[in-house]
């Protein structure tokens, strides 16, 4: 029944990690809790770098002076 | 001035389904907690199914299976 | 598998005022898009009104001023 | 270390208009709570007018007749 | 720089349990894809179980009757 | 009609102070996207340091360590 949600930048991440960090996530609560599986909802938001900011930019902006 | 956040996965809702959504959650908080419906926020999210975990795997996934 | 996540001010809403929140939630989802109500998720979030603002200023503001 | 999500409207805006969304979110955490803000982290979200309800209605249907 | 938001009912985790869970999460970022643990933020929720609906009821209607 | 959500650790923030968060975050919708601050929704969500990690740990052990 636990709900997690993982929020990355949207930078090519295959399904192949999706499932790795769903099954994770949801292992982690199995583990931790001892949650059922069954029941627990992961959500990952892939979010353009244009729309994240650290520091006070855009993920764009530090990519381009490479950070 | 309640908001309401609604996920479903991706799977080709059309906008009158979703005119149904946010009229009937708006309604609800009307008639349960007597909500102003003027400034009630409805947002619903689509998440691909790559993206949305149940049972430690994918929704696509699941699907593949017949699930 | 849909989650709803409702957010109200945190004025006294009863644990049957509650219920009737999720039924009425995951029947919409029922309803409208066919969803299995046995995974849908619903999470109610009651927000203290110094935490909740609408038109620039906190709801315990306006609740001051009559509003 | 703060958290700021920022929900809009999908309609047209800029890579400069989120520039300033991000940096001036950030600064607002800094003069207010003394906030770091290298590690202020903002998102946002643009959400289809399709998906956006206000007054039980989309922001689609309302933007058709005028509103 | 990954942001990870963990739901679960409000029923007595401790706070050794949260600190395993904020590393595991963090770790599991980490390691599908390769983000830097410094910059990544872990929030858990703790929902009351009257706040909780799964299957069109509470969480605490559910306990009630042993599910 | 823009929604802004401020994910803060809850350290004695005075009501003041949150007047000054929301004031602000609404003000910064109007003067980048031209919003109209009546139905500009800010939410302050106040998260417990045992529940809020960074580096892979809890803000509480950062403090304990002075970080």
């Amino acid at each position: 029944m636990p709900f997690v949600n993982i929020k990355i930048t949207n930078e090519g991440v295959t399904p192949e990690k999706k499932e790795q960090l769903i099954s994770g996530a949801t292992q982690l609560l199995v583990d931790v809790l001892g949650k059922n599986p069954k029941t627990t909802v992961v959500i990952i938001d892939e979010v353009d770098t244009d729309n994240w900011g650290l520091g006070g930019e855009s993920v764009s902006t530090r990519r381009k002076r490479g950070d």
